[in-house]
């Protein structure tokens, strides 16, 4: 049975790899499974077909025979639990990595998507410029107490896990906002991650897809 | 080994059920496990004794032996596991359940914590009147997707499990907000979830704490 994930057509990034479709490949890799891509235009994920794959009309979707999944963060769990390399085999230490992978998709990512939508959808409104030191003080305030507790270790809980899978994920939405600048030993987790054969196999996967490609002849 | 959890001394909803330790009484009510909880003030929240415990400052947290949990996610995700009563047997019904799960917290709630964001951290604000109709209209998208894939099923997939846990306790947020009129079938899913014996005691528990208590004689 392949396993087969959906992924933009054209992903609003150009590339950069902040789509989730990248989280799962990355997932994917880093625990050795072949998979295939169905690439959905931004009109084909709001019509029926792929509705009924996910109900949010958005990407990624995990189909293996039977079963269909959407949700980066279940997704990557399912993964992660179903084959070696993603979380630790002792129960407890599986919890808190399980934990982990919570916190950043609920506690660490969400300032980081209300930057997003301030910088993106209101634009053009005229509080922009007033309002996002706020915003950017919100997310400030999670990288404090992130930073605080990752310390000088590599990895959240240990060994590395599906947590700093999704956690480096949801850092790397800040790398060009200077928001990591403060934060030395975050920058040198995201690099950790980043560095990992897995990761890059995952990005350049998603980069061959997205590339701007040179128009004209 | 007695399950511990944490709690707001005094919540800042005065008892409406909205802090998130409810969500684990609901699964621990769920799953008929009893539990005892430890108050921590808005103070000792950010001391180092509870930040060891939840490196955001939050509550709730779980101990249970060795076993110490934040986010509420993912606590809620462990009971589930761990105790009979939130999940469906079969594998593939169980990763369709967990999927839900992210939902509620990965795609639903955000938009709506950014509305209460709005509505209260930013009431102040010059831009209030004007930004708020956006807000809102990101949380109506969700509804409108949500309430067209439950459709007239009782339950998002099957029986009642920790994913209509989650759905239901993110919905609650919006109870008073009028957002869920249009939506007969959400309103209606809702007042199935509220109306569940193990909810019921849950919310009893949280407000025998936090209930308004008259000042004076």
């Amino acid at each position: 049975m392949t396993i087969t994930i959906t992924a933009f057509e054209r992903s609003p990034d150009g590339g950069r790899g902040l789509a989730r479709d990248t989280r799962v490949r990355w997932a994917l890799e880093e625990v050795g499974q072949p998979y295939q891509v169905r690439l959905v235009s931004f009109r084909a994920m709001k019509e029926p077909a792929h509705l009924a794959l996910h109900p949010f009309g958005q990407i990624p979707t995990y189909e293996d025979g039977d079963l269909a999944l959407f949700e980066t963060g279940s997704i990557v769990l399912h993964i992660a639990e179903r084959y070696a390399g993603l979380l630790p085999d002792d129960a407890n230490a599986r919890a808190r990595a399980i934990t982990w992978m919570f916190a950043a998709l609920n506690t660490v990512e969400p300032p980081i998507l209300e930057l997003a939508n301030a910088a993106l959808l209101e634009a053009d409104k005229p509080w922009h410029d007033e309002r996002m030191p706020l915003v950017e003080d919100r997310v400030r305030d999670r990288l404090k107490q992130l930073s605080a507790r990752l310390g000088g270790a590599d990895w959240l809980d240990g060994a590395f896990s599906a947590a700093d899978l999704l956690m480096v994920s949801v850092l790397l939405r800040l790398k060009s906002s200077g928001l990591l600048d403060a934060f030395p030993n975050l920058l040198a987790y995201l690099a950790r991650g980043e560095a990992r054969p897995a990761y890059r196999r995952a990005f350049a996967a998603q980069l061959a897809i997205n590339a701007v490609k040179p128009t004209g002849d």
